[in-house]
Order: structure tokens, then sequence, then C-alpha cells
């Protein structure tokens, strides 16, 4: 293996090729393109995966996959798209409505995991189309809002943030999965750091 | 919204539906369900996704998403197959050879990440037929092997390290992408747990 039919393309070491982390430039199309593969990305994952692996948590008061997948269409419906409004129209009141965490816990009672999957991916289809229609500037992802937490915010950093929250629960899903056979494992444990991760989880 | 077509089943709190962590039993089928999804959902996060996403990393010494997916290849190609094997076999010799986890940056240089990503669908999907083709009892799954590391390890041990494998790979590769914008998101960095999750990191 190995000699796949790229490998007589220009060779590059890995050191070369690897960038550092943390100073990638905001870019609206590469930012949009991994937004739009949310959905996707958490469907191969997740869609029909059964009530165990849905509803496993890390611990009480924790997500489990599917309180991921209800918090995300909470975002798109209360947090990303209405904050990026309010920065746009730069009216008198800046300031973002706060983000209600829980907001999904009663919203989602006795959905299907499947059923939550597909809403999000028709939210955040919508809203990357009216995303698009806007053709935003560099000028106005300089235009700024408030947030009710951190004060002054730009429109390029709550799209910035929008991408790394969803890579986030991504990642989050992933690792709530794996906690449930933190058991099963026996002595595989210290090799495995994700069943460590986030002892006291944060999210 | 929140009315889907499923708001009329039976309903539960999420209290009742949450379970706890790390107590979920080895299933084969389950198990076997959540490694078939790895490739698809590595595909929707990464397929043509760019070279700065590809090859952006935590720091020196950490894996790139394009890195992540050489490791998993060679978990098929030297690892999880080959060790069921050895317990299988229950020969004299039951010691594990030891993981390179650095062996995919000689294997794949000048590779690209797609190529990378339909070789790992591709070894697999032929894993998974050859482990169906067993037809694994549970006596079988109570087998031991020798890890060089850990010790003895049953077979059900194994099978549930690498769910786990898989799912803290995609984790990683979630946290690794949203770690290049943690400049871009300016103050939302104690929102946003993933950028600081691994500070120093372990995997």
């Amino acid at each position: 293996m190995g000699a796949g039919p790229d490998s007589a393309r220009p060779t590059a070491t890995d050191d070369a090729q690897s960038l550092t982390a943390g100073n990638m430039e905001f870019a609206l199309e590469r930012a949009v393109d991994v937004l739009a593969r949310t959905p996707g990305t958490l469907r191969a994952l997740l869609l029909d995966v059964g009530e165990e692996w849905a509803r496993g948590t890390e611990g009480p008061d924790t997500f489990s996959p599917f309180d991921n997948i209800g918090h995300l269409i909470d975002g798109e419906e209360t947090d990303w798209m209405p904050r990026a409004r309010i920065i746009l129209a730069q009216g008198k009141n800046r300031t973002f409505e706060p983000y209600d965490r829980f907001r999904h816990r009663a919203r989602n009672a006795g959905r299907t995991l499947d059923s939550l999957l597909d809403e999000f991916a028709r939210l955040r289809a919508e809203n990357l189309r009216v995303l698009a229609s806007w053709q935003l500037t560099e000028k106005q992802l300089d235009l700024r809002g408030e947030h009710p937490g951190l004060g002054a915010v730009t429109l390029r950093q709550l799209l910035s943030a929008w991408v790394v929250h969803d890579l986030g629960h991504i990642a989050q899903v992933a690792r709530v999965m794996a906690k449930q056979y933190r058991a099963e494992v026996g002595p595989w444990v210290p090799y495995l750091p994700v069943l460590t991760d986030h002892e006291v989880p944060r999210s």
C-alpha cells in the first residue's frame, strides 16, 4: 500500500506542510464550507445509531449526542443568524439576546434523534442560503455588536465562533460516545485520551 | 418549530432517557455499526476541505487532520485486525506487535487527503467484511492476547478500544480544525472550550 494514484505528485514533508495552530485567517467561503459540512458529518455519525449511543452522557447535567443536536438547532434559530442581523442592522441597541443553553430540553421532549438531524440540516441550509444572499463585504465583517457577556465583537468574530462552535460539538458528540465504552476497554484507558478528556465536563 | 412529525410519539424526559457515562455493554453489532460510520463521518468533514484545514495542527509533534487519517489507516493495516488474529489463533506467542504511531509520516508523504480518505474507507470496509465472516461468539470475545504495554487483554476489550480509538480521532480532527480559528474568534475563547482542550496535546 502507499502507492496510490497520487503518489507521483509533488512531495512535501509533513513538517513543511504542517501549519501552526490558531493562525488561520478567516475567509468567508472557507468558513461557510465548514458550516455546510456539519449536518452531513453528524448524520454520518448518528443517523439511526440507536438510543444507547444517542442518549449517553458524560454525567449529570452534560449533553448527550441528542442534546448536542438540539443545542445546535437552538443556535440556528436563536443565536448566530439573529446576532448577525443585529450587527448588520447597526441599530441603536446592538446587544445580543443571551443564548439559552437549555432551550432544547423542553423543546425536543419526545422527538427522535433522526428528526432533529433532519431539522438541523434544513435550518442550516436555509441559514447558509440567507448568509450567501447578503454578499458580505470585508467592511461589513468588521461591524460590531455587543455580546451580553463578552462585550464588543465583530461579525467576523461571530462567524468564526459559529465555525468553532460546530466543530466543538462534533468533538463533543464523538467524545461522549467514546466514553460509553470506558468500562469495556479494560486496561486501554491510559492509551485512549478521549476517555479522560473533560473529567469535569465544561460543556 | 418543534412540532415535528414524531412529536406525538411517547414522550420521556431527558432525565429519564439519559444514561450514565461508561456503563454501556459491548455488543458486537452495535460496535461494528459505529466502526462502519467512521469513514463516512470523516469524508463529510474533510473531503476536498483544502490544505489549510487539512494540514493545521495543535503545535509541534501533533497530528493534523491529514495525519489523523494516516494514523487510522495504519490502524487498519497493522493494529486492530492483526491483533484480533493473534488472539483468535491462541498460538504460543500471543504478544502484539507495538503500534508505530508515526508509520504514516513516511508512508503518506506526497499523498493527498482525499486519497487517504478513500483508502481508509476501502481498508475499513474490507476489515469489517472479514470481521463479520468470523461470526464471533461470546466465548471467542473472552479470549486473551498480550498487549506489549498493557498486559493481558480480551478480544472484547480490543474491539471496544477500536471503537473508542475511532471516536477519539474524530474528536481530535474536529478539535484541531477548531483551533485554527483561535485568533479569529477574538473574545469568544472562554465560551468555546474546544479551543483550550489539550493545551498540552496528549495525542
